[in-house]
């Protein structure tokens, strides 16, 4: 099967990147209904050609990209196949491989094919700093489409899972080791210890200052996202019979962190720290 | 209060080290009865005096004090208080805030005053790696005891619980992230990608397979105590209103390895992955 025309859902901040790595003369599409201004304005600098209505992009594409939070993976498979469309369908979100599999499950009611993906690393803007694994049977269809580009595509040669088995096995240290430092950073502080704890560190564990300020900086703003991601990675786990419970913590913990949704990169650790001593509302 | 006699509950590989800290001319005492064959070589070789009885070195001592596994710390307080005993007792486990205050209660039971203490490193053999940390109103009494040793006093100058507080909050941490790390290479393995998580830790994360490796080795053969207490600091989180989840699940992963007790260091990180996904029995 050639691939002459991918539709991007969406172009998110990584999915942006995702659709700029696809190569000439490949086109890409995407659907504007319902976007944010943001969206809109980064698919534009992109060049990417929007077709309005997500039953356009369906119709004008050989393969669907989904990159978007992973709470809403299914749900956008579960749209795109109602559509009727019968390409091939790329789920590139941080699910777990069960829900990898309902999102094929999905997308072959509509007459699919199924590729499963993960993203490793920040949005592909310099070549070398994020890969896209794939597997499943068609995965090596999809790799050649980001041949020399920012986005390295990894098959893994590998059933479909694979991929998001290990983006959850990745992201499940990277965040789930995150949540862990700030949530003992914020106990720490509520025993009254926490300059105890920072000397200890300072002499011991000389990194982890710096991390746990880091962490807050770059992870608050994401948190919304990042809860459903770890309870994907807590349901991974939990099929494998290990312990889940690193990351339904982790997930509570990104949700006490949800408020700092918009803010820059940068939240000081002082207000994460506070925001994790005071559950969310009605929690 | 002058501290002219110390009673060791027990020289095990860290308590020895603790003992050998106390500066001349103060005197160590211990009590052989019921404890294994390489404690005896570990007291004699430090020049402890053996009383023989919990009960002879109680009467004999100004101070006890307790290092033992987080478990049994509390049992520890009471079977000494039942003794009589008046003096100074330091519990220096690993133990949550609320822990150490059941303990102080025990304590006070039997007449003594309390003192909380926490060790941060390994048994305390070359000066500069390891502290003992210290709270309570009688803390400042305790500190001097170890001047110019290999186990730094730190007296944190925070009500009895501070010490404690600190060392859940360190160790949950170190301990907390090796049993993540570990059972996230576990799952890896489970869903047959560990390769190629490896691969991915080489590029973006150069210390993370060593990491695993050395967790493996080191944390495995002290796995049966390290449950326990990963349990304490679980509450230590859950006392704060902080999500607990971290911890259970890393003490129902050591739980997992605590087949591996007596082993020299060095277990390969291919077993314990291997133990991690084999549930204990009855579990």
């Amino acid at each position: 099967m050639t691939i002459a025309t991918v539709g991007l859902l969406h172009p998110g901040a990584m999915g942006v990147t995702a659709g700029a790595a696809v190569r000439e003369p490949v086109r890409v599409v995407w659907a504007s209904g319902g976007r944010s201004r943001e969206t809109r304005a980064r698919a534009a600098g992109a060049g990417f050609e929007d077709l309005g209505t997500l039953e356009a992009v369906t119709a004008a594409s050989d393969a669907v990209l989904s990159v978007c939070p992973p709470h809403g993976a299914l749900a956008l498979a579960e749209t795109v196949a109602a559509t009727g469309f019968d390409g091939l369908y790329v789920d590139a979100n941080a699910v777990s491989p069960a829900t990898a599999l309902e999102i094929a499950a999905a997308a072959a009611a509509g007459g699919a094919r199924f590729v499963d993906g993960g993203i490793v690393g920040p949005p592909a803007i310099r070549p070398g700093t994020t890969r896209l694994y794939l597997s499943g049977d068609a995965a090596a269809e999809v790799a050649p489409l980001f041949e020399d580009s920012a986005l390295e595509a990894i098959d893994l040669d590998a059933k479909a899972g694979a991929a998001s088995a290990l983006k959850m096995c990745y992201a499940g240290f990277t965040k789930g080791s995150a949540a862990l430092l700030l949530s003992l950073r914020a106990a720490a502080s509520a025993y009254g210890v926490e300059d105890g704890l920072l000397g200890e560190w300072a002499r011991s564990q000389p990194g982890l200052e710096k991390r746990s300020v880091r962490a807050a900086a770059t992870a608050a703003p994401k948190a919304w996202r990042f809860a459903g991601e770890m309870e994907e990675i807590a349901s991974t786990l939990e099929a494998a019979g290990l312990p889940d419970g690193f990351h339904r913590a982790a997930a509570e913990a990104y949700v006490r962190l949800a408020g700092f949704r918009g803010e820059p990169e940068g939240v000081a650790v002082e207000e994460v720290v506070a925001a994790l001593l005071k559950p969310a509302d009605g929690a």
